[in-house]
């Protein structure tokens, strides 16, 4: 039933490495590993040959933002979202269900889903699991997301609950027609709890009684502080099985991500490299930096002298600097090609040091290299 | 003196097929060539390695807006403006002149120069012929243009001998200021007169007379419309020497282009390319199309079928037209690169033509293909 396989678990952390069989990807996913988002069907400023290039092979596509735009009927002409985008590897698509919540006042929740307006024209819509899963079908990624409903943080033991166990309702109705529709599509469900442990543990025990073939962690992203997502992970993780992928939601920073590996996660996605890189901010192996500072103005220098990507090899600091002053296209595109690079160098490291069993050790250098637990709240980031 | 080297003539056109060897580029440029423009440092939306991989050895800087950002002296501490791009190939820069005198009220121009304010901050500045050269030594181009005065479309007689004579003396404060510092870079005069015959005899005459290794023909895409550039272009060549590479600034469309080179132009720059492939425009073997055109929305082929640039190859037109609708980056990534491909493929086609001694019955063909001689005029472009 499930594509994934369990190669290796450390001895003295919960970190594991794994290998997922997808579709789309000619060879095994090698797990933990990182999607990069492509919102609407792009990672923002990257071609799909960079990203090949850089070894991501499983990106994440928006199914809100996909439904809008282009519309999932044309995806499906196309002959589904890789062919749409010529992308060679595999995808993910999430549910819409974030971002449907997101919208606080232009949707309406009801059991039988979320009536909500477009961002962009106020047209109206509704997603019900039904209707998440037909798109998804439509879009045809590798692996497909259940509609949860995500409580905000901070939310009421009683607002959690309510939340949790529609999620758990709306699980079995997305099950019930991804089964019906016989798609080979691999239906991931997702465990909710918000910041309650007695919750989490029962929203990770339901999740993994309905035997899909993996098992995300959601909620942790809307808002919540990162201390409360890992622990949020730690109350979950146990009652989640050893033999299951588990995809930790929308985490997180290279500190997140390294923290959440310890505790056995082996799937992330994160707009923060690309989100951020936009902005001017470089992830580097000390730490953030903002490439705007006046500091760099004559720094002739590599932005990070450790790094070996094609960005850090060939431009400067000064000159990186400047395209950022005048608004240059190019600037987006060195430095999310950096950030991206830095995350797949760390999840290709954090892989390493799973195989010779340092990983403990490997984490706590990491962290300490990065500085700062975090360094920026993700409420800071939009 | 020159670098330039007269390889072929064609026998029914004034084609010809020339080498210049500049101190950057590795191998000698083929010419007739097209210069791509990189206003700030960065030929907008490409990485210097993608310029180099379609085969761009020399592109062209604007000395007014690297004198404003990042500032000749930043960059003469980077070691040139070679270094702080990171190019491998050769590099032109403009004198400034153009811009400035494109700046209307924020600029006064005198016999000593043009002063004028920053059309970012409003600062003063002053550039006069010797300040144009000096930035431009600091710049440290393989050639750089004399300052001119540009006047604009439509110009009176008076108004345009006026401007052409102080162009005239401008120049010869040029070369001497050049002389004086004893610099290796190439210092390229520039003819005007306008729209009138005999300034521009004279100008070509005058200029030709200067003994500087390259001319180039100016003034005329201050509004002029396509046929009087080309006429303008027939009244100063037979006085500028067959032995000098002749450039023929800001120009143009293709078409342009193939007739330009038909009465024997060497160089050519244009933003065309890069700046409409931003709106996106596609060039294209049968014209210039709109990709955001509706007709666009289930076409899954290439834009252009008979283009083999790696964008053609591997992405369709609705997912171009996807991209635009949702102004993201790749778009304007991706259609920057086609349209410089076909650029750069047009070139070769042309300078085959040459060496085959076809060029008079290849230009009608490709007139004949791309259609309508100007689909559109260069004010309607901004």
């Amino acid at each position: 039933m499930t594509s994934f396989t369990l190669k290796g678990v450390s001895s003295d952390t919960g970190a594991r490495r794994g290998e997922l069989r997808l579709p789309h990807a000619s060879l095994p996913i090698q797990t933990p590993v990182f999607m990069p988002v492509g919102t609407l069907g792009t990672v923002k400023a990257m071609t799909q040959e960079e990203l090949s290039g850089l070894g991501f092979s499983l990106i994440l596509g928006n199914t809100y933002h996909l439904y809008l735009r282009p519309g999932h009927e044309l995806v499906r002409k196309a002959g589904g979202l890789h062919k749409f985008i010529a992308w060679d590897g595999a995808m993910l698509t999430d549910s819409g269900g974030f971002q449907v919540f997101s919208l606080q006042d232009l949707r309406k929740i009801t059991e039988n889903g979320a009536a909500f307006k477009s961002h962009i024209d106020g047209s109206e819509h509704f997603f019900s699991p039904e209707r998440s899963i037909e798109v998804q079908h439509a879009l045809g990624a590798d692996i497909i997301m259940a509609f949860d409903e995500c409580p905000p943080y901070p939310s009421t033991y009683e607002q959690t609950q309510s939340a949790t166990e529609r999620t758990h309702r709306w699980l079995t109705r997305c099950v019930a027609y991804h089964k019906e529709q016989a798609s080979e599509q691999l239906l991931f469900g997702i465990a909710q709890g918000g910041t309650y442990e007695s919750l989490r543990i029962e929203s990770a025990q339901f999740i993994a009684a309905q035997d899909t073939p993996g098992i995300a962690i959601g909620g942790v992203s809307v808002g919540e502080p990162p201390e409360k997502m890992l622990e949020a992970v730690s109350w979950s993780m146990p009652y989640i099985p050893k033999e299951k992928p588990r995809y930790l939601m929308g985490v997180g920073t290279p500190q997140d991500i390294l923290q959440a590996v310890a505790q056995g996660v082996d799937m992330f996605d994160c707009v923060l490299p690309t989100r951020l890189g936009r902005t001017g901010t470089f992830y580097t192996m000390r730490g953030r930096i903002n490439i705007k500072g006046s500091r760099y103005t004559e720094d002739f220098g590599p932005v990070d002298p450790e790094c070996s990507c094609a960005v850090c090899r060939r431009y400067s600091a000064a000159y990186l600097r400047h395209l950022y002053k005048c608004n240059e296209i190019l600037a987006s595109r060195l430095t999310t090609y950096h950030n991206l690079a830095h995350y797949a160098q760390l999840m290709a490291d954090i892989r390493d040091a799973i195989e010779r069993d340092d990983y403990a050790s490997f984490m706590q250098t990491r962290l300490a290299q990065y500085g700062r637990k975090n360094d920026m709240k993700i409420e800071e980031v939009a």
